[in-house]
């Protein structure tokens, strides 16, 4: 089973990364960029014995940093 | 309108992030888990008149590197 975890960063979160991304879209010419987040897409390929449990338990403890960032697990395929 | 970009690795590309993610996770106790694969969630803020062609410009000029990435746009609100 496939699984995709989307971690970004929480609000009032300073993104230098994104900050960058959008300065360098300018530099290129791209008008009308209000606003750039960058974070992380993990893909899974998971047996289909793991639970939403253990995936969350995954996202906590090491895929995502709670502090500054929130997740969202999305399964694929059954 | 909020825009999201999703950069992966494409198929076959060698992904030393998402081996050492696995490795982690089986550490950690984890089983039941294939493979894992790192990319990238890019969220952007647009204007209403940014158009789906000047999107995909600005991933294959910045965003995504075309010759090991795919990527997929995704308008979130009109």
């Amino acid at each position: 089973m496939k699984v995709r975890v989307y971690v970004s960063l929480k609000n009032g979160v300073l993104d230098p990364q994104g900050r960058a991304i959008q300065h360098s879209l300018e530099g290129l010419g791209f008008s009308g960029v209000r606003d750039v987040r960058a974070g992380r897409l993990i893909e899974l390929e998971v047996d289909e014995t793991v639970t939403d449990a253990q995936l969350d338990e995954m996202c906590q403890k090491l895929l995502a940093n709670m502090v500054i960032e929130n997740y969202r697990v999305e399964r694929i395929s059954a």
